[in-house]
């Protein structure tokens, strides 16, 4: 078992004491950044970078040069997986990802298959590793997947931005075509998140983007019982290390009380409901991730330190919070403010502890 | 007092009894329908047809002759307070409303006036006017207006489905500047909808389309609170008659609580929350209204048919249930299935009452 400089978050995660509150930023590696923007540059385009271990180990480091972030995440994209099963992942210019081959035929369903990580995914993995010996355990690595039912959106829509009408029609008419897209999903994640924890990651995440436009009764049915298969499937340790796991469903404040009971060590929160009355709905069941609205970074740093402290005083004393946006980082921040939040939140943080 | 044929929707909204529960669609008088289509190709475009009191009572009626809907809703657009202060509303082919002129400069800003809705708004009072001649007293008239937040979303942006950058930092950087919008927009729309009610209209809604995106430190302060403040200047009554009002915030199922102390008769649901349970938060305060996916009007009249009943059973027995979608109808709904609906209410709801 290694020794990482800096377990904070990991302790965090699993609810045990630490001296402040761990600090990083979804999309912390991004367009925020000028020399992520280089690098980029360099790689040609976006896949091309998310492809390329050692461009993809570059940008994973550039926000831990700058910053004193409590953890790297793994710089990749959450529709690998889909992209591995065969339907053409790409970036239009100006616009988000798209499939060249998205599902709508019942013959293609069927025929999804499971990627093979190591064979379909090694890029993945060998980012993961050369990550790991880049970091030389000065913080811990995140590794990261989408949620089944977030990948099927992307992988019925052939996009992402849209109005969802073509998975919430196979939804309420062919439920059990979207039930074999998420199942096969669902066993991917398992394995590529396992084989990510095989190469070193120390903590694994699933963003579940698209859970918040089920409606109440679907949520648990669509979304977050694949979640829970994949939490029953993954390994919780790795050379004696806990491995924590953290979901996050964006839009999910109504069902915080279902979602920690999913298996999960902390569960992730958007700026729409108080981190206090968060806390009190899930009891000491999880750790929480939040949840500063992300557009408290195009203020000015006087602004974010007294909008940070104001989530640290409602979460209160005690374990179990990791400081987080309630949703990744804007690609118009200015880089100092991001200083600032991180500054913010090891300073203000301490008299909780 | 003039007497409704049918005022099955105003005692629903006051939570008197009534023999079933009443419905009417988000949208209802839109693209879906192929009249509705004809008559806005006479128009022209969308905005000479919202301009044209003739056209829009045309197009108001339209669902009313296909349905046997317990409201007609003034067809209007939301951004016509706007577009009376001068910001130059126009809708490009194919995209969403935009401004030519938004508001960025504080210049721009103070000099904002409140629009006077017999001389500014004409249009849209002679609509009212004559929808209600039409209407013949045959079902009551819904008046409408967008909430003072997610007007200045569109002011301050200059068009909808941004990432509200503009809006949420002046939010957070010039709070004062966005209060002046929202106070001069609260008053203008208090000024509105009361003329929409001597005009005739029978009930009125106020849609908060983009409330639910601020974070819950800030709801209350620049959204909720101007609501309250319109709620608080509304002609309650008129020749005699109560004038019940809706409020509506799309994704404000964690706040219900403080919507409904906010003076409102009733309350619009989105589709992520139960109504069960949205009726266990508010308690007896207010009516709900809502809250089926749109989604599901994609599916059959028989699955149409068992989602109207889960929900009719959710809220269970007694007043103050309005049914309707959780969000407007969609473009691509099949009309049969708007018809499934209605009836569906209609025959599955007299067990509830």
């Amino acid at each position: 078992m290694t020794k990482l400089k800096n377990d904070t978050l990991l302790r965090a995660l699993l609810r045990q004491p630490t001296e402040y509150t761990p600090v990083w930023m979804m999309r912390q590696a991004g367009r925020y950044l000028p020399e992520y923007n280089k690098t980029r540059a360099r790689a040609g385009d976006f896949l091309s970078l998310c492809k390329n271990p050692d461009l993809a180990t570059e940008v994973t480091m550039q926000p831990l040069e700058r910053y004193s972030l409590d953890a790297a995440i793994l710089f990749s994209d959450i529709l690998t997986i889909p992209d591995a099963m065969g339907l053409g992942l790409y970036f239009a210019e100006g616009e988000g990802p798209k499939f060249e081959r998205p599902l709508r035929e019942e013959r293609d369903i069927r025929s999804l298959t499971i990627p093979d990580p190591s064979r379909d995914l090694s890029y993945v993995m060998n980012a993961v590793s050369q990550i790991r010996k880049t970091l030389d355990n000065q913080v811990p690595l995140i590794g990261f997947s989408g949620s089944p039912f977030t990948l099927a959106c992307y992988m019925v829509e052939g996009r992402g931005g849209t109005d969802f009408r073509q998975i919430k029609t196979m939804l309420y008419t062919r439920p059990e075509l979207l039930h074999h897209i998420l199942n096969v999903t669902a066993q991917s994640v398992v394995n590529y998140l396992n084989a990510q924890i095989e190469s070193g990651a120390q903590a694994v995440m699933i963003f579940d983007t698209w859970g918040g436009i089920l409606s109440h009764y679907n949520y648990q049915e669509f979304s977050l019982q694949y979640m829970k298969q994949i939490l029953s499937g993954l390994r919780r340790e790795q050379n004696g290390a806990r491995i924590p796991n953290v979901i996050f469903t964006k839009g999910g404040g109504l069902w915080l009380e279902n979602i920690a009971e999913s298996g999960c060590d902390a569960l992730g929160l958007d700026w729409t409901i108080n981190i206090a009355e968060a806390r009190n709905r899930v009891g000491d069941k999880v750790a929480l991730q939040g949840n500063l609205d992300p557009a408290i970074l195009f203020s000015t740093p006087k602004i974010i330190a007294t909008e940070v402290e104001k989530i640290l005083k409602d979460y209160g004393n005690g374990n179990g919070h990791i400081f987080n946006l309630g949703h990744g980082i804007s690609q118009f921040t200015p880089p100092e403010n991001a200083l600032a939040l991180i500054e913010s939140v090891h300073s203000l943080s301490k008299k909780y502890h």
